[in-house]
């Protein structure tokens, strides 16, 4: 598989997948959005791989949209009227929204429009301390994307949400930090360690088919209406646990205090009822 | 128009409304209510206006219903049986939700009961530093209105918000700002010319169009289950930028470091499909 | 009613509920399940309590599952296969999330696991500044339980939600508190003290009609889609005021300077057309 626009690499459990287009400040584009969709997906397959980190090559994570022809490359010729079309920014993020492990966002310098967007559905933010961020789309005359205005007032409350999205205005990693929107602000020249940190340490002592599991949960049960619809996956869920080897293992590693070696795959041990598995938006054989 | 119990002023870009009943703290009346609700339907049909600054004349936002008569003036004779009889917080509230343009909330003093309800529905709420909130509902024997139950945890979190309604105590603005109720707490003779400065610079720097949908997105689609949902949406918008004159221009003025000139309107350049513009909830012509 | 595995006691209008297996740290089991929502249940239907205070005997709330047995004991021989089973935790977090009353956790030493997942359904909680919190499911390769993916994300955002679901991690009082799960952090030995404190000015202060209705409309009508469908309820409820006995003792207690004595109770009063009355999960007759 080659990229053009973005770089994919292996160490251990972890994959880093990185915008790769520093000399344009990684300003996003159709072909990138493309083959992000495609390395989130070869990530997710590849059972080695337990966690991604997602990150950009050079001093900025994304400007957003390349602007370099003098306009928005963020759509294409015929787009218009195909019921079908996908734009660029959601390629990535509902890619990720649906992964089966852990996406660790490691950001530096910019991270504005697209740029902003595409790191909603990781389950971390880790910025650094002279990042910015901007939803900046009222600014520029045009709209959200990548499902943005569904994730941001998950992550940091509507009142928040409406401030970023209505004024547009830049704010710094303090801000974001505060709001909820990133986990951590550290040392630009150390947000990466960070990052790589904290991927290790999920890989050593996390079950994949938990992740898998906890990931969908919070994002699909949490957004229903009511609570007696998450009891009945719950309860599921847990009336398998006698005949459950990670449940075994859990058990055992944690009464003798050492590492848990978790057998189970999501590859084969995903529980088959899971009511997210039959709507299509799941990654079929990961 | 003749308003009795309300103000109804413009400024260049900017409109404010203001409760106008000093001399009973603006206690909140129906009459209020449907004067409310007729000004931000005026504000909002006025292409001229892009902002709205919502406030109080005198020292208080709003002291509640208007107890004045030794009862509730928020019911009326009759109501009770009416399918579609609606709740005058409510009027107001439901009012400043379907906005195409955004509302500052200006407060100071007292914002309790309906007062502080009326508020939820704002993009922003200022605060003067000795203003103080109130839910107080529990502890008049009454019921949250206004939607005030599907604002607050939107912008607080459940937690708080269970806490506010369940005890119904007052609380200040350190408290509110922290909580993140409100945007930011000024000094008492400050707040409204913070107001009207965050206005002109909303009014200068932002497309109406863009405004109108970010809203409404941000209100209507975050409150889907799934994100795929919110991707058709933006799909469709993302596919239009090519022939969108904002766009152009937000990418020119970008380019050329100037203050954008947004063609679009609301009247003319809506996107049709938008899935709340069929519901009956939206203004039907602004 | 004999309880083994939990404590019942009445003091005035605040009913404790408290686990009482200090010897196992209060290890979640089928058994306490079952006491606990019975428990809940009776203090429901009791209309002399107002409020109740949920706490653990000895140094921990709950270190969560019992593992004495060297496994689970959370399920049930033949649970796998019948659709009706309830996974312990939710039997004890649904019935407070139904409750007519407010329920105020008070936390001391560990609340891990099911012993974090029952509290997140209460009102408030109220922590020891040494206790520790930990959603360690994904380390011990099972699921939450409890609907825990549902109250967690409205309770502290989606952010902390994932990382602290995803990492497993146990975290301190302090990060509780900041994340707004726990609603303050007290000294250990008077975390009991201000539970009850809470309690008593709960009960002394607010209607217990509304108390019902208003903690309904926070849980069931925030998760609705449109702010629309909650106005239809407010409007239901407000036509009600004027022949409303609560709301009359409320605004006559408020103008005349004294603690109200509101004569609804939940039993007689409760209004017949709330949504949530209809769907099977309401307490019958409480």
């Amino acid at each position: 598989m080659d990229y053009e626009e973005i770089r994919y690499e292996i160490d251990g459990p972890v994959a880093t997948i990185s915008l790769n287009r520093p000399q344009a400040r990684n300003g996003y584009t159709v072909r990138m959005a493309d083959e992000l969709a495609a390395a989130f997906d070869r990530a997710d397959r590849d059972e080695d791989v337990r966690v991604v980190v997602f990150t950009g090559e050079g001093k900025d994570f994304c400007v957003g949209a390349d602007l370099s022809a003098g306009g928005f490359d963020v759509s294409e010729p015929g787009a218009e009227g195909q019921d079908d079309w996908k734009e660029p920014a959601g390629r990535c993020a509902l890619r990720i929204f649906a992964m089966n492990k852990p996406v660790i966002a490691a950001i530096r310098g910019a991270a504005v429009g697209a740029g902003a967007s595409i790191t909603l559905a990781c389950d971390y933010r880790l910025a650094a301390k002279d990042s910015r961020f901007g939803f900046v789309f009222s600014r520029r005359g045009i709209y959200p994307e990548g499902a943005s205005t569904w994730f941001l007032p998950r992550l940091v409350g509507l009142g928040t949400a409406l401030d970023w999205m209505i004024s547009g205005r830049l704010f710094d990693a303090a801000e974001a930090r505060d709001a909820g929107l990133v986990h951590a602000a550290h040392e630009p020249d150390q947000v990466l360690d960070e990052a790589y940190s904290l991927a290790r340490d999920l890989a050593a002592n996390t079950a994949p088919v938990s992740i898998a599991v906890i990931r969908q949960m919070l994002y699909r049960l949490s957004a229903l209406e009511s609570p007696y619809d998450v009891q009945r996956v719950d309860s599921r869920l847990i009336a398998g646990l006698p005949t459950n080897e990670d449940a075994a293992e859990g058990v055992m590693s944690f009464l003798e205090r050492r590492p848990p070696r978790f057998p189970g795959t999501v590859a084969k041990d995903l529980p088959g009822f899971l009511p997210w598995l039959d709507d299509g938006t799941a990654p079929r054989s990961a």
